[in-house]
């Protein structure tokens, strides 16, 4: 009886490794821990698809706060830049840009493996297209800010190609310096512990660098300094700008949160820091604007609601809800004050802000993600963020100012002046954007 | 050999539950059950943010539709408030509304605890975000519907202050007695069965309601009753005005069906009976407004679609697919006579409709949750759907009044003659909207 | 001792079972895998539903679009029919099409079972309401294209009623030869082995090809052909336009990547084809332009983005990245051909270019998913995909023919010349869509 109870048991011991070849019918230990382990990376290839989505949209944001903020006349220009600058953006990484921000790095400088997509196509690992499809559009990103900054006087031709050297070449090489480990890089300023979870510094500071070279070298619009003093060139459309701006908030939902590239419950931090400092930066650029010109501006309003998205962006992980809205009420007020300092004493023309909003808010994001970090600042942490500041202005600007002045110097960067008083629409497109609608030939002057 | 065998078996059987603490290599059933908790709340996680998100772009839906459907010479006015009432009512039920609307509540009537998110900073647990986030974008839905009612010739500055109370205070109270349990509260009206799933009263009523209160207040725009005869005052862009209600619609499915705050199969039935309503309340709509006006009036066909969507939101999950169509047919009939009454019989000028699509379908909606109840329908559910209806025009109206006939002797709540006459853009904001184009005199008179 | 350790064992392994059913305190490995089962069923569904979500925000891009690209003086009721189609559209759906579609089918030509539902009402299953929430949208946007060709000229009534007949009708029935085995039925053309996994043929060509149908039925607007010259009639807002252009862009990724309807790994690749798809439909239809008109025509490179996302709809889930962008870049290059071609040689008066986006490259991206099939092409593939191409214009357009033949013949197709000349919105709906503007009296002519 013995024996036979011990025999039983001991089929019974040696059946379950057996069953849990046995398919579906009888599933095993080992065999749920491999489908949990699916199920995960179901949700986690879907988050970061949703979150790309939503990135991509905010494409459109940028068309219509670009389009809205500028005149009438230039219109179909900026349409057609911000429709290119990511569609042959989005080539331009797939051949070379992903390779040089995630592939294979000795140094940490920038990768040499991927080009093309050639990872994909070698191993079919589907979380390398999941991947490529969130940072593509992030690269994308980088490149529209600039367009902003240049905006109605700017050759098109022109922009293709500063804009397709942005996307893949200024870019991706920051962005391996800071996010490279992401896939299969390294970069050397996040070996030192450089903090910027969505990108502060590698999106919006590497496009708002960008931006000040471009309007710098390309010199101001014309009529926009009468005997050296700013005028107010008004854009053409605050509903169409508006909308813009609430386009960029909802992407930036994907933007920040869908940085954790994972479905997993960090990302309600990262929801609500970007919820309360875009409150807090358009509530923090409405009062400064009431106090300076005596009424709640509505185009420094809604650039405070921008620059407090952009400088919650790099601590959006790392900062507690009460510092997301200290970080945003600053940005606020810093954009207020930088639009001034840019526009009247350095007297470079930026039509909608785009230095201001993403580059030294980009900056103050990156402090901020350092100052306010929720385990804890030292003195190291703070270094490292503005040793990453610095970085970025010193790869990109530069560099960005060589290209601006290569191509002005061979087919030139700016329109011809009377190209520029029609409007860029015909002259460069061949069309105008509102045909049936009389224009206010003062305003539009 | 017995005993060998037997010691085999006991060691193997001791030796389950100390591999189980292996770690990764070697999964265990326990193990595994928490990894697919952790799994299934990840999804829950991943499904309230989207869904936030989504709410979150009804903002844009709502200030393109309130915009669109007034003046241009009031547009930057619009998107200034739609801006701010998110903007400041996130800071405030970040501060207040959050804690009284699910706070621990020994009363019933209100929370008292979670201010200033203090819940998360104590336990860090996620969660309290990820509801907050959903939450939040409801309160700024209530507060930007009395936008709609007033606009044209509401002082900005008030318009911030009552902003701040409804978001905070009135809201949220309310909120409290239907939907307090669902963190850590409790409420008396859901003690009762009170049935208002996504918010058909708990939202758009009590957005309406105000909006009532603040339209009666205030008074009709100039030029709006000539004789005792009203007005059609149309709006600036129907194109701007129809994006609005397809942004707000699409959000609407985040609204609805993100409502279950779960990943869960119950989504499906909620999204196709919003699905049902919105469409069966455009055809309601557009065809009573056709028999009445001899043609399909586009405002009433945009307005009946979203009556049909507030008028499914209460009961989107416990109807069937052919009650949702005809509780948003009704809806879109009810909308179309409801907006008549309030400007020609009442006499109370609502610029968009929003006190007909908020207020009066949202009492409808309630209603009609307790009549198409699936699960059968008792005397005393409607009793319960009546009690909540009336309960929250008895909570929000007075205290409403009181508050806008507050700001009105104090600060005042109406702009100037002049400034109305002008535009409270110029007024209020020192900037035109389409500075290009030129304006038609008479239209804009 | 032997016997009372034999005794535990049996015990233990006897306890295993009963343990499994003491609830959640308990888990056991069958209790695991049904869960994980209800886990990822969860996440299936909020897939499917955040897809449909987006692909119904593509009404919003639909109504952009067409608006943007045709006259002042129609816009409200482009915007009427948009807002219709979709919400008479999912009514017939819901009665009759999706029992067409996806109904039990004994001959594979149609469905016969699920009308209004009844599939749910009876069974309770919630799958079949997240997939009819998937594909309502999908029937919608099949009628929407039509709108777009007919626009400026059509009677509303015979629009609302053609739309029904599409939604309900046309489409289900072709739609049941190609996909009818994803729910109950089967279709002929499926088994076969025609490739269309998002609908180029499915959903475009059969909207494109009744697209054609009604352009022909309906003729040219009023100025359109002069002595035989087509005139560009040029559309009033570009930047409403390529609004809609950038909505159906992000709305795309809905439609395509959604269509796994499962929570999976396959996404990724869909996601990045749609996208490079994209962005080389821009940039071929942009070059294209640029050679055959001296500029980079916008209108043309929004239709090139569009050309090269119908394009990729059949093959994205079965091609390489790399063919996605030789796909797009094609459909672009295709559709500036196909849109002077119909416009100028055959003399068709599509306002907005629907036949060449939706029939012309739909028809190309079928091809071109059977020639650059990742898993090897074989003569037997392409022709199947030819056979399905010219199966949706055999089965289309004659009944589309007809049947605007038979609106013409009884209740009347067209507005009359002084309505159109007016313009529709006026005549229609009593109503002007931007009343604020002076309108340019010669370009609105």
């Amino acid at each position: 009886m013995k024996r036979f109870i011990s025999l039983i048991l001991l089929v019974m011991m040696l059946a379950i490794p057996l069953v849990s070849f046995a398919g579906d019918a009888m599933p095993t230990v080992a065999g749920n821990a491999e489908a949990i382990k699916t199920v995960q990376t179901n949700a986690d290839f879907l988050w970061t698809l949703v979150a790309a989505f939503m990135v991509f949209f905010m494409q459109a944001g940028f068309a219509m706060v670009e389009a809205g903020f500028t005149r009438a006349k230039n219109a179909v220009n900026i349409i057609m830049k911000n429709l290119m600058d990511m569609s042959l953006g989005a080539i331009a990484y797939w051949a070379i840009g992903f390779a040089l921000m995630f592939g294979v790095s000795k140094t940490g400088w920038f990768g040499t493996t991927g080009f093309f997509l050639s990872d994909y196509v070698a191993d079919k690992d589907p979380w390398t297209l999941a991947f490529w499809m969130f940072q593509v559009v992030f690269a994308a990103t980088a490149a529209t800010i600039v367009s902003g900054a240049m905006a109605e006087r700017t050759k098109f031709i022109s922009y293709l190609i500063y804009s397709v050297v942005i996307s893949g070449l200024i870019y991706p090489i920051f962005g391996s310096w800071a996010w490279g480990s992401l896939y299969k890089g390294s970069g050397w300023l996040e070996g030192l512990g450089f903090i910027d979870f969505a990108g502060s510094t590698v999106v919006h500071s590497v496009g708002g660098w960008a931006a000040l070279a471009g309007a710098i070298v390309i010199g101001p619009r014309i009529g926009k300094y009468v005997n050296g003093k700013a005028k107010a060139i008004p854009g053409h459309s605050i509903t169409i700008g508006a909308l813009g701006v609430f386009i960029l908030w909802f992407g930036w939902y994907g933007f920040n949160a869908g940085s954790t590239t994972a479905a997993n419950t960090d990302t309600a931090l990262i929801a609500v820091n970007t919820t309360l400092a875009a409150c807090a930066g358009a509530f923090g650029a409405m009062v400064i604007s009431w106090i300076k010109f005596k009424k709640p501006d509505a185009t420094m309003t809604l650039n405070g609601t921008l620059a407090g998205l952009v400088g919650i962006t790099a601590g959006c992980a790392n900062v507690l809800p009460g510092s997301a809205i200290l970080i945003g009420l600053l940005a606020g007020v810093i954009v207020v004050f930088a639009v001034i300092f840019i526009d009247q004493t350095l007297k470079v023309d930026d039509p909608v802000g785009a230095i201001s909003v993403h580059g030294v808010c980009g900056a103050w994001g990156t402090l901020a993600a350092g100052l306010f970090n929720a385990g804890g600042v030292t003195l190291k942490i703070v270094g490292v963020q503005l040793l990453g500041i610095g970085a970025a202005f010193l790869w990109v600007f530069p560099t960005a100012f060589v290209l601006f002045k290569l191509i002005d110097k061979t087919i030139g960067l700016r329109t011809s002046p009377e190209e520029e008083l029609e409007g860029l629409d015909i002259g460069e497109h061949g069309l105008v954007a509102y045909p049936d609608f009389q224009v206010n030939p003062e305003a539009n002057g």
